[in-house]
């Protein structure tokens, strides 16, 4: 039959005809049809907040597994459980990415007093060691505080007023930023290298405002950078409640005293995983799209927001995609990137397995601000590629105004990071940032934080720009 | 000096020039100044995250005065406490406008009691009589349920199937409906209207599953209409999760039975006031931008989120204009309605005081949906004049798109609705709506919910649309 129609005038017009619509489609499909597209995009919202699972999941990983740094049971347990939840989706593959991993533990919890000018008891100010931090001897670090409140202090201090001493920066949070990353990102180097600076003046500790935008008794831990070049001294966050009393007291008291014990260490490198799962791609098996969050979190609280909303969301984008009966031209990956928080070992090792089989990334989204209610996504790339991409991303703009999403230029997310050299597009989901900071790395970053429709559709806005990016390219 | 200055040569240059200069700035007066305004609008957010009262208030209002429905003790407190507080706020004028307004009393706690087939015992369902509803006899009301789904079902089982029994009103909320409000929309009726319409069929009570998202154990009261052309039966909401328990029941045992009791009554209307504190505008006073919240609440939970949080809000407004040095052209009016909840009496009486008065109303904001983070306004108007109003409005868009706020036609509020006649603009500030109806009318719509920054971020924004039309005009 086939010849017959080769051979026939009638097929080559129909063979004609076909060219035609296929230029046709190629030509349409540089930019998304409104109407079907739109009708697609409703179809995941629809089906995320009305039969999702990332919720319950989220449940799961926080309530039943709990906190999960790397190298932990906690973490071993939510790469167990998270692969055979990916088992059960019907997916063409799911498999474990080994990577090794820092292994730090806090040990029994660490002990900040204020210590009394003459009589009187020490008040305990709620710390928590910082991730990495090395630990003081059995009997602590017993010094007389210096208040930092930006870095020009110090080095006006030098080491004649810094010597033996512990600085306590407390340079807080600008509430005028509207983004509270960007608040973040204006304080938090007081946290990752202010050890090593103090360090340098010869201080013996460190004690950091935690990096809050309200004023409570939640100490927020987090990473921190040593330079070798200096004393490892110990270092813990403070409650924002702690280093009002504490600044209060060095105003009455110049010589007020800290004491500070910790119990944490570093031991060797442990081995652990990222979590991947795919659906491969019907037309471009070889070009990937990766939707992830990072498995791993903090010590305290249940790793909710951070980021344990954005691994189910992560889980669930492939299963709403799949659910709706979207078969994908690219093949669509979740990971669940292992050691985001004090290491970025998962993300290192993703971006260079990739690099080591040639794999072609199209794009790649993370889910790492929390489980809060859309506001859009940020874009960036490699400068000779993006210019082009983010104009093709522009075009899907119009798509997401019905759900109150703004795409615009702007950071992506760590683990995704190490892509870029591979000229990937990379896209940071972006939620309401007002809550992020009061939960962030803390005992408080729980289940009961995280509201079951904000975090569905954070889930159906990342399934529809997949959908979008799949379907037309990039 | 000046009679010289007419005659002199030179003072007609001068004169020349200042017309010109007139021209020119009534010129760009007509489209906003986007690096100037910015400055301004930047300031004034930046005046509410640093130095805002708001949330302070809200404890107050929530915590000290508590739920506060129209004609009690708590609305009465509320009245005399934000009157003070106006007045302390270096304002042009505060007064109280009276209005007298319905006064329902819930009496002793209702109890709808699921009642068991055989023996065993009965269930609480966990209920709020709806405002305004007639209570019961002491004995109760004790009938068969039927439950309805479709207003259609009502109609097909008519007096022979309805006669006598409970009516069960069981239309959930549609959580596809992205913006909250319009799912609210599609199912308030069988709460308004619900009541009358089994009446009509001899029904002797009505249960209305609680318009809510979640499934949680909140009953959520509201107001009811009767049709006067019925019998007035007795009307609870009863908790998501009681609906879904009932209706279960009634899949095994059509024939469940219920009891309700009910101990509400409305007693004669009592007299109240809206509370007004107002900024003299300094070009033309007799124009006002009015912006309110209510304060009356529904008489469970501390009406946090219903209306509190827009109250402190709209009076926050007023006080951060003030702060940055801003001295209006046009009057500002802070206003505080009173019993939005359950009869419009405020709304009407400021909309029937400003026609009497002949004033002229440039525009009205109302902020009622809660104090969530920030995500636009919508724009209504009297069709003669509001095309022309939402394109002086368009305008203003790009100030607002740092703050992530979108412009936009819609519904404005209950208490500034019968402005419209007056062809003001209205306008309803409309923050993020996932989470309003966890708290909406219920015991649950506590001080905690409301987050501090998000409630700023709405003061703020309100106060920026204010400069802006009051700079600018309509």
């Amino acid at each position: 039959m086939t010849t017959l129609l080769f051979s026939s005038p009638i097929w080559r017009n129909g063979f004609f005809t076909l060219i035609l619509i296929c230029t046709l489609s190629a030509v349409t499909a540089q930019t998304p049809d409104p109407d079907k597209d739109a009708v697609v995009v409703d179809r995941l919202y629809d089906q995320v907040l009305t039969d999702s699972r990332c919720y319950a999941w989220l449940e799961t990983l926080t309530k039943d597994i709990g906190h999960r740094i790397s190298g932990s049971v906690g973490a071993e347990k939510a790469v167990a459980w998270t692969k055979s939840v990916l088992d059960t989706m019907h997916l063409d593959s799911v498999w474990l990415q080994p990577c090794m991993v820092p292994h730090w533990v806090r040990g029994k919890a660490e002990e900040v007093l204020l210590l009394p000018s003459g009589k009187g008891h020490a008040i305990k100010l709620a710390a928590l060691a910082l991730g990495g931090s090395v630990g003081t001897s059995t009997a602590g670090v017993r010094a007389e505080v210096v208040e930092i409140k930006h870095w020009d202090d110090l080095e006006r201090l030098g080491e004649a007023g810094l010597q033996g001493k512990i600085v306590f920066y407390n340079r807080p949070m600008d509430p005028t930023k509207i983004r509270t990353f960007e608040a973040y990102g204006g304080c938090v180097d007081q946290r990752v290298v202010g050890a090593s600076r103090a360090a340098k003046y010869g201080a013996v500790g460190v004690l950091v405002r935690s990096v809050n935008l309200r004023i409570d008794d939640f100490p927020h831990t987090g990473t921190l950078h040593y330079d070798s070049a200096y004393s490892l001294i110990p270092a813990a966050a403070i409650s924002t409640l702690a280093a009002e009393k504490l600044s209060k007291n060095l105003q009455i008291n110049p010589k007020t005293m800290v004491s500070i014990k910790m119990h944490c260490q570093t031991l060797p490198d442990a081995p652990s995983f990222n979590v991947i799962g795919e659906i491969r791609g019907s037309e471009r098996p070889g070009a990937y799209i990766t939707v992830g969050g990072h498995l791993d979190s903090w010590d305290v609280g249940e790793g909710a927001h951070d980021d344990g909303a954005g691994v189910v969301q992560s889980m669930d984008v492939l299963r709403i995609l799949l659910q709706t009966g979207y078969r994908p031209r690219h093949t669509i990956r979740c990971v669940l990137f292992m050691n985001e928080e004090n290491g970025l070992r998962g993300g290192k090792m993703y971006a260079a397995e990739a690099i080591r089989k040639g794999e072609e990334h199209l794009c790649a989204i993370e889910t790492d601000a929390g489980g809060f209610t859309p506001r859009g996504f940020t874009f960036d790339g490699e400068a000779s590629v993006f210019s082009n991409f983010y104009e093709k991303i522009r075009t899907f703009q119009a798509l997401f105004d019905p759900y109150g999403l703004k795409l615009s230029k702007g950071g992506s997310g760590a683990d995704i990071g190490p892509l870029k050299v591979t000229k990937a597009l990379l896209s940071g989901y972006a939620p309401d940032s007002q809550r992020y900071f009061d939960f962030h790395h803390t005992a408080d970053d729980t289940f009961d934080k995280v509201h079951k429709r904000e975090l569905e559709l954070g889930a159906g806005s990342m399934a529809a720009l997949i959908y979008l990016i799949d379907k037309y390219g990039l």
